[in-house]
């Protein structure tokens, strides 16, 4: 314990990061000053925004400066407090970063039972990835019982989510995925309607076969060709949101969005959203979504790397579509799960 | 007045109409039933929508079948009527279609008062056009005093309107225009702030130095390289009312969309509408422009041609941006207007 292992932005990626575009740090420990608590990360969370966060452009963030800590929201226990606030062994959510160690005076920090649920989930199905699914659907996609939802990337953190809340609320839920497993998932473990495979070879005729009544809400993640197959079918006074363009992340020359006509014919709306600006929305999302979750109706998986050093190729994983689940590194142990074998529920 | 002159969809265009899709056809004139009311046609409208009507594709409206007289709205003079609710000598607006003549119960004809303001208005300005505009730009993009609304098709005749209401309304209004006699217009004559010309070398550079504060409307009326240069300017939460793509309406290949990155970044929203799904709001739009109208404040400006068989060539001029204003068809002598010359406000 007398070194804080780090990773660090070492230089922007080109295209896919690699390896080299990280480093790895051994840092010293962080001071505890009078009125801060010094906690050891448990869990990291790692989610497609990152790689927007390492590019010098322009956004809705500042990007992560060049030899920082890369930015991350973080499952922690606290290991030592000054201040009044938070009690050695407590465990607190908040954004501390791909690092073993962080010391603040604990703004942002927020406390969990883990009598509730297991701490892991305030880094998705109860966290940001399922305030962004809830919000998306609900604020901003207008989600209505009988509507067909379609969602994209759905078995990731947030469609995952987006797709048993659009059942819950008695909608035809219908996710795209990318491999036959995540498929097979989806529909047998999540309850989803049907499942679509965006690496079949005629899209729009496997998508149009799962929503014969057309689609009125398409969550999308992912952009690219995914959009433009679910664009011409969408119905009259469709909603999209836009959590996300993960199949564009990487890329280096911006690709073009399909034609925008079936949203004129159809009166429908595109509209971007970004889950910081709904943190009113979290003590209704946490009502309602817990409740799902503990009893069963809502479910998750995870997938799990371990050991701080492994985030950058879990990171990288995550960009291709290699995690199956939420993807969690786990940085040092979870007192609250002795015996419960990883990646397992 | 012994045959009725119609103009017919001969044959489905292939890109750009050609004179050859349609024919000129002298029909019998129309006969009165009791109960029905037959009128001679004074103008009529030529709008970017038609181009739409003349495919056979699945979009808000059915389509024109094969020789039937094209779709259009027109203003007209009652010259014979059966029915109590209109007389001889009333002008109406309607949707009689390119013809000299119509006969019908008169469902959908709207009486015009030629001294509030001139009949050729309910076409343009004080009608469907102005509506559009009035909708788009206030109930879809929300316009609020102080914001920066962008439109495009500037000096059109939506266009034209929603820059003059952006201004009425508080805005900094900018128009996008095809050429610098069209920006001289809605500069001068119109009172926009600002006027980018769409074929200007950089188009962005020179909508960002007419945009200093950004973009927080951007009303739609082309799609293709005006919606690419205007996306990266949009403001947080902008909203950009999708109303039309007339830079589209030829393509025999649908046209990709600029990346929607500016749309997540930004949570701005880009969404179609269709004004007739907004006839509720006819009378706060007639209250409100017309005062406007009569004022002086809010003005238009009419390209007008002269006799039905010159409809098709007009129609095609429209889609290539070559009229200057309202384009109408002056079907038959305006009785309102005698001895003004056409074409001169």
């Amino acid at each position: 314990m007398s070194t804080n292992q780090q990773i660090r932005l070492r230089r922007r990626p080109i295209g896919a990061p690699t390896p080299d575009d990280f480093s790895i740090v051994n840092s010293p420990m962080p001071v505890v000053q009078d009125g801060e608590v010094l906690r050891r990360t448990v869990y990291l969370s790692l989610d497609p925004y990152m790689r927007g966060r390492m590019n010098d452009a322009r956004s809705y963030a500042a990007p992560v400066a060049l030899g920082d800590v890369m930015v991350g929201g973080t499952v922690s226990e606290v290991i030592e407090s000054r201040t009044p606030s938070f009690a050695k062994g407590d465990f607190v959510v908040g954004m501390d970063g791909w690092q073993q160690f962080a010391a603040s005076a604990g703004t942002g920090l927020r406390k969990l039972d883990p009598r509730v649920a297991p701490i892991s989930t305030a880094l998705g199905v109860l966290g940001m990835p399922g305030l962004t699914a809830y919000v998306g659907l609900l604020d901003i996609g207008h989600a209505k019982s009988g509507e067909t939802v379609v969602v994209s990337a759905a078995s990731g953190a947030v469609g995952s989510i987006v797709g048993q809340i659009a059942r819950l609320k008695g909608c035809r839920a219908v996710g795209i995925a990318g491999s036959p497993e995540k498929c097979d998932y989806i529909e047998r473990e999540l309850g989803f309607h049907a499942a679509v495979n965006h690496r079949a070879p005629d899209l729009r005729g496997a998508l149009r076969a799962a929503c014969p009544n057309g689609i009125d809400v398409y969550f999308e993640n992912v952009g690219g060709a995914v959009l433009a197959a679910v664009l011409p079918l969408i119905n009259r006074g469709a909603r999209i949101p836009l959590c996300g363009q993960i199949s564009q992340y990487n890329a280096t020359e911006p690709a073009h969005a399909p034609n925008l006509a079936p949203l004129l014919i159809n009166r429908a709306l595109i509209q971007g959203f970004i889950v910081t600006d709904h943190a009113d929305r979290f003590g209704a999302f946490m009502a309602e979504c817990g409740a799902w979750v503990r009893s069963g109706e809502l479910r998750y998986r995870e997938d799990i790397a371990e050991g701080l050093e492994n985030a950058p190729q879990a990171f990288m994983g995550l960009l291709e579509g290699k995690n199956f689940g939420k993807l969690l590194v786990r940085v040092s142990a979870d007192p609250t799960r002795a015996g419960i074998a990883p990646s397992v529920r």
